[in-house]
């Protein structure tokens, strides 16, 4: 750290730094002695301060430094508290009951030493055709147990998804193992062992691996591909002062939490001097991956992994030319260790530009003048491993005003044991043999506070769909009228809806006080989303009690300060009895929503049928969504991007007397010579292959 | 072109060359003296034969080169005709009744002359406000008609849309005329005009232009894009072999036709030295642009982009640096002019790589053993002018076995009058003043000749689902039970199926002979869309008749070598009644379409509904879609794509001896002095930004 950094005073959204987090910790420790520390992260601004000094920071209050505090405390106690980092003191301090708060990573390593130890884990291992010798080739991914009616909340659990790894360095999941213990995290031990009925003992099927040295036994890695550089000789276009970035008319703060990971505060676009709000905060607050098989105890597979796990704490370290290519900068993390240390994730977050493709184009058929301008985005980027999986959030923002949420899903598929020839019933695919990779959803849930030229904003659910009038009368004679329809959504009851493919449908976040001046129509930010199952397990199922924000698309709900996560504060162990988070904020439905300051909720995903193409090691699948401004600008607001190339009809009749030419001169021929190709090159005639 | 070419007979999928159409022309013209051009293009080989020779080319007749003809006659008499260039004679030749062949660049060139000096049109331009020596400032954009009950199909017309272009190199479509001039090809002469009830005069307002002068004016260009280089120092990691491409142990031909502009053939995956055959042929084939304005003449705008203009004849000459970047090849087109010449459109295709992100990752939580892989994707692109509008098409090929094909919607809007105050009636947006862009929807017909390991292919349709069984039951306790429902479309009729959203459809192409060893379905090729829109014009519209692929978002036929064109083979001026193309294939819905050769048509795309920032030139909107292998491989395909980084449990736990580190050591951070942002590194403290 630079030393200009040490002695700039916060920005009020940065998240804690490494002297506060120190800070909030010694306070704690001195009024509560030794504690385990869940979470030591940044107690946002209130909105009503915060904005009163984003207008007018020479004349408001700086917001204080609180640091939200969740400790273990002995015995499994488990606190709620604030710490005033400017004031040196606690100014809450409160004892939870029934809940438990996020699970660390601490927590999560020790599962899998005190399986191995564990008499009955060893035991059901040998069952399973493991000699206890092997117990340090068992490996198991500890999840937050969900829910387990038998169990409550009372007690710390965790289930343990057993392997077994015949090699350090295989694969880990393609030996489950068909057991399940339950370890109680207060007092390190196992409490319980689940064992199927049908057993299903450990496979003999060779191992698949994708380690170099097994694909460097399996025929070695294919020679063919040729480097791409990507440079960027003048710098990048984009300014960082502490973590707020600025970028084609685009401002906004960088955030990092322990639980969502990357937070995007007080976006605004300057749209020729004026800078226009449009997002108060923005982030990826909850996700649930419900699975599809029926059997006890796969019920309890249905992660929560923002609420459970962290985003923040589960985030990568990022690798300059590995996860990104060209010219990045990072941002790292501070966290609290569970003793009270601190630990920093370098390169938690990196940020960089890419060429874009044809961002517009038009040629006159009459002459072919021409002009062709490139796109440039930029891509701020997080990675985080969730046991088996991994996530690659994107927050891409393009230079027309779009704002586009892509989320990639690679690393290696949550596996079941199966014997040979049995029948998975549906729930799941054989992607390898003795391996059955049951149907799961992810879904994730995007907050949105909107902010769309000022907080009083209403949004409008809009249809493509036909006229009603019928074919052959007066007001639709040909039959091709069509409209998009608005629905205004004027309550948290009303707002809660659903997706339709059929009209195409989407949500347009308005603000009803500022019409544009041409279209009439109010100035927004429509939601585009295209991949939005439905939650599958059913109405009144466990996953669907316990993720009520999974139940629709889209709610919208009043802001209020405290009403981050949509599954709730302290999501492991709920039971969903009564559903907490979303569904306690839109209440009976009643509330206005209508021209006031909302929140928009969208839950978006995949459902994954698995394939045997995602085994061992899944290619990333990406999903994504858009922000689009609607109405919001004048006019196109990028036609001020330098062209690559233009040419007027003028300049075409003058045979090319002063036209644009900045194509990129760095592009070259493919196969330099001129020649058709490399083969035309090397002189063969090629009929027929090579 | 270089010597070894010359000598080269033609693959038989290529497209005629220069020598091919000249012949042909010369030949034609010999047997029918004058005519007009309007095609001459490959007949593509009948499959039997194709195959035959593909199978094995050594000891099967080579499929001749057959050219395609359409000409216009003496009095507007219409000609299909082949003519066998190997043989050298004309070996169909037959006239047509109440067919209007595609429209030629030529045909489109013609309308605007003879409008400016028409009286009638001079007429109305003065009546709309534009002085009769302001003429040549008076634009059209000449459609074909569409259909217009009025006229039928025995004339050959155009309507001639009309703009007022204050200056030769402003946006033509900003001072849009409100009257419709019908053109006769044959004749060349106005015979009517379309004037509506309510007249709209030439609006006042300012202009608004995207070209130089026009952005200077208005404060000029931004100057804070620093270049993106993208470069391939040794070279690109394709080969070409005359239009045969390999890459990434893909293979295929790349054809182009006057038609549908791209068609790739062949397209195989050699999956550990085994070739395996995916598909046929893959094209876009048709496309539909309805507009939602159901007032007279507005009914007669929606084109076939496709088949009454031909995406080839439009397609952009592309420029190095300016459509693609990086290391690029490109493939000519050559053409028949109208008189019986020859034109050649360079550059008409460009193919290209590009990094395209994480291929996989997987990072151990345990130690941080972690493998990333970067992938890299294949581009092969043209862009069309569609009058007003732009389509880039990209068939995008990924290592995984992925093919995504893409469309990125620029160009300007078509628009129409409005007068100040005027009620849009929710059929149109007023982008600008007095100016209504109308709804609208882009349907693309994607053509998939199956060939998943073999021409016997069945379509099944997949919708994710929930189990019967009710929250509480045994099968069902926790209520999570999911699935994906299988539903076979053994006819043609079965198979007319439309999106859902809400169980999240897709298709399979199956091949049903052969089952994957770990997963026993059958090997599959999943076709992943969800830009979705149904047709909006209604049942029984004239839309609806005359694009009958577009009722529903699958059809499957049985293979037929001539049913390349879904909304018929001569598209201008058909009147859907009855429906020709894909309706009369489909036939009754009887025919078998199980494990036979199968072709699906897929319909997506867009609707429209305009905004400002559309204006006057519209930034990209893509719409993308992807077919993807599903229990095709043994398993994930590309683990032999060599990592960036890989370190394994026993290369960590020996402190990182052995790892393989090729990151890509040209990314660079992007603050070169290590600073956290360029601002520090100027040492400013910038607590409130700059």
């Amino acid at each position: 750290m630079v030393p200009a950094i040490k002695n700039m005073l916060p920005h009020p959204f940065d998240p804690l730094n490494v002297e506060e987090i120190r800070s909030a910790i010694t306070i704690v420790k001195k009024a509560h002695g030794d504690v385990f520390f869940n979470v030591v992260s940044l107690h946002e601004p209130r909105k009503v301060e915060m904005k009163a000094w984003l207008e007018n920071p020479a004349n408001s209050p700086r917001p204080s430094r609180i640091a939200d505090i969740v400790v273990i405390a002995h015995e499994g106690k488990v606190y709620d508290g604030l710490v005033n980092l400017v004031e040196g003191k606690i100014t809450k301090w409160e004892l939870l009951d029934g809940l438990q708060p996020i699970v660390t990573m601490e927590e999560l390593q020790a599962v899998e030493v005190v399986c191995r130890k564990d008499p009955k884990v060893i035991e059901q291992c040998e069952i399973s055709g493991i000699p206890k010798e092997d117990m340090h080739k068992v490996y198991c991914d500890p999840w937050t147990i969900g829910y387990d009616e038998r169990h409550g909340n009372k007690i710390r659990l965790q289930q343990a998804l057993m392997y077994y790894r015949p090699n350090v360095d295989d694969c880990q999941y393609q030996y489950p193992l068909d057991f399940c213990p339950i370890f109680d995290s207060i007092k390190q031990e196992i409490i319980d062992i689940d064992i199927p009925e049908v057993r299903r003992p450990l496979s003999k099927a060779q191992p698949i691996n994708y380690h170099p040295a097994a694909v460097e036994k399996a025929g070695g890695y294919r020679n063919d591909l040729k480097p791409i550089n990507i440079t960027q000789p003048e710098g990048v276009s984009f300014k960082m002062i502490g973590r707020e970035l600025e970028w084609q008319n685009w401002k906004f703060h960088i955030g990092f939490n322990y639980r969502e990971g990357i937070v995007l505060n007080n976006i605004t676009y300057n749209e020729k001097g004026t800078v226009r709000p449009i997002f108060y905060r923005l982030s990826l607050a909850e996700m649930v991956v419900p699975y599809g098989n029926p059997e006890h105890p796969h019920q309890r597979k249905h992660a929560f992994d923002l609420g459970e796990y962290g985003a923040g704490y589960m985030t990568n370290s990022l690798a300059l030319g590995c996860d990104c290519k060209g010219s990045i900068h990072y941002l790292d993390a501070e966290f609290p260790t569970r003793a009270g240390d601190v630990r920093t994730i370098k390169n938690a977050i990196c940020i960089h530009e890419e060429d874009s493709g044809i961002l517009f184009k038009h040629t006159d058929f009459r002459d072919d003048s021409v002009i062709v301008t490139r796109a440039r985005k930029l891509v701020v980027q997080q990675v985080f491993t969730a046991a088996n999986y991994e996530y690659a959030i994107q927050w891409i923002f393009h230079q027309d005003g779009t704002i586009q949420p892509e989320i990639k899903l690679t690393g290696v598929l949550n596996t079941y044991s199966m014997n040979p020839d049995e029948d998975t019933k549906g729930w799941g695919t054989q992607v390898y043999p003795g391996v059955n990779a049951h149907n799961h959803q992810h879904l994730f849930c995007l907050r949105i506070d909107a902010n769309v030229d000022g907080p009083n904003n209403t949004v409008f659910m809009s249809d493509a769909v036909r006229s009603d009038a019928p074919v052959g009368s007066p007001e639709n004679y040909y039959g091709n009228a069509f409209y998009g329809k608005r629905t205004k959504l004027a309550t948290t009851g009303e707002a809660a809806t659903d997706y339709d493919g059929s009209t195409s449908r989407t949500w347009d976040i308005c603000n009803p006080n500022k019409l544009h001046p041409y279209s009439g129509k109010p100035v927004s930010y429509k939601l585009v989303s295209r991949e939005v199952p439905p939650l599958l397990p059913k109405e009144g199922s466990l996953v669907w009690k316990r993720a009520g924000f999974a139940r629709h698309a889209v709610h919208v709900t009043k802001y209020s300060d405290d009403q981050l996560w949509p599954a709730g504060r302290h999501v492991p162990q709920t039971s969903g009895e009564p559903s907490v988070g979303l569904p306690e904020w839109v209440g009976d439905g009643t509330e206005s929503v209508d021209n006031t300051d909302v929140v928009l909720w969208h839950t978006f995903g995949v459902t994954h049928l698995p394939s045997p193409e995602d085994f061992p090691v899944m290619p990333v699948e990406p999903i994504t969504l858009l922000l689009r401004p609607r109405n919001f600008f004048t006019n196109n607001p990028v036609m001020d991007v330098p062209p690559s190339y233009c040419s007027t009809p003028s300049q075409v009749a003058a045979k090319g007397a002063g036209v644009t030419d900045a194509a990129d001169k760095m592009s070259k021929l493919a196969f330099a010579n001129g020649c058709r190709s490399a083969a035309d090159a090397k002189g063969t005639n090629g009929a027929n292959g090579h």
